[in-house]
């Protein structure tokens, strides 16, 4: 099933897709599950939204394929590198990217991101698939040269903006087929199979359950293959994951 | 104004101190004012919470006294250095501070922390007063060997329970001027003045809000001075701030 969260006519809803139109539901499915209010919302009348505001935490993972440890000049860890990056990043689809003042290198990573569902700490990799709620796509979007200034990775990720996430959640995804592809104004940049990632979901979300309670409506970058590159106002950036559709944003 | 958040026969409320007692207040100060609604609950019968609960950031600022950088083997850095736990790692007065299987050397760090009132973006140091709501005591507890293990500090610093917040916030209180001292089953840890500070709290707003958005209910850790070290299970630290008052938490 596709969710989609949407404005039309000055309301914001969830929906779910169905066709050219959102069957629209009432409240949020991941906290009152699918109850559809009886409307539907033809598409091109409805403008989507980032389909999850996390309430806690944007939780990422720094160089989990190894082709993209290997362009960054280093080998991947192995253990997930986790780092956060904060709400006020969050932007939805078509929604502007815009590069910071401070930095003269911004870059994209597409990612493959993981919707939490439920509370969850401590929980075991083979029992992960019970606290997703479901995937999107995402763009881990990168101030490059501040990333590497900084000892930290806190501004370099952090800046309002830089965490596209969209265009739908799909509750029925496996992430270990398929393909993630980015293309900057057509052009593919980053393309891998999902399976290249070196720590799975289930590994990733063990890991980083054992550390903090991760919440419902928690979100989960899985890292980046090959590929970054910058972007410069004016580009648009696409992130297309098979199954997930295109995350398409411009750059200002 | 010194502002408690507590809970009293089942119920959940913003209050003012007032000697013994807690003036029960409508709602959350920081978004509907001071509107008493005429209750007044005796302190004994109240139990402190943490007096916020960030719905975004908790931010942080490494090193931000010389002399603590100095005991780290290192300079503290020209710019704020920028860090971020999560919300899930906040914890009120008296709650216990847990430590994790996964670490042999977490250690306290007492630090003033400032809770920002309003939306705040590109905020100069000179007005960063405006955007401020008050000030609490925080312990940044850190688990040594995974900071220094892995290369960012999101582990390290983010588990659950590794943010004790409180007792209260304090709408008028001068950073610059008081001390803050860190105690561990009484004997003095830390100590040092707040003016020994490198960024001040205006610097670090400024720095922050310049990254990304600050929103009503963020929490900013102002840095820690020297002395920190080790906790043990059954310990009890505490972090005094003049004006402040003491935020106290059991080690388990």
């Amino acid at each position: 099933m596709k969710i989609a969260r949407f404005s039309h006519d000055g309301a914001i809803n969830y929906g779910i897709v169905d066709d050219d139109a959102l069957v629209v539901l009432d409240g949020d499915p991941m906290y009152t599950g699918f109850n559809p209010t009886g409307e539907r919302v033809p598409r091109e009348n409805a403008t989507l939204l980032a389909p999850v505001i996390p309430r806690s935490k944007v939780v990422a993972v720094g160089k989990n394929y190894h082709d993209h440890a290997h362009e960054m000049g280093g080998e991947a860890p192995e253990e997930p590198l986790l780092f956060l990056k904060p709400n006020t990043a969050v932007i939805g689809p078509n929604d502007r990217i815009v590069l910071p003042e401070l930095s003269d290198q911004v870059e994209h990573e597409g990612e493959l991101a993981v919707v939490i569902g439920a509370i969850a700490r401590n929980v075991a990799a083979e029992d992960a698939a019970k606290v997703v709620f479901g995937y999107t796509a995402a763009n881990d979007v990168t101030a490059r040269d501040l990333q590497q200034k900084d000892a930290q990775w806190t501004r370099g990720k952090g800046f309002d903006t830089f965490c596209p996430l969209g265009p739908i959640v799909e509750t029925e995804f496996s992430p270990t087929s398929g393909t993630i592809e980015t293309r900057v104004n057509g052009d593919v940049r980053q393309h891998a199979p999902l399976s290249n990632m070196i720590h799975s979901v289930g590994a990733i979300i063990a890991y980083a359950s054992a550390v903090f309670t991760l919440l419902p409506g928690d979100v989960i970058l899985t890292g980046t293959p090959a590929g970054v590159g910058p972007l410069a106002s004016g580009d648009v950036v696409e992130v297309e994951i098979e199954g997930l559709g295109i995350l398409s944003n411009p750059v200002v």
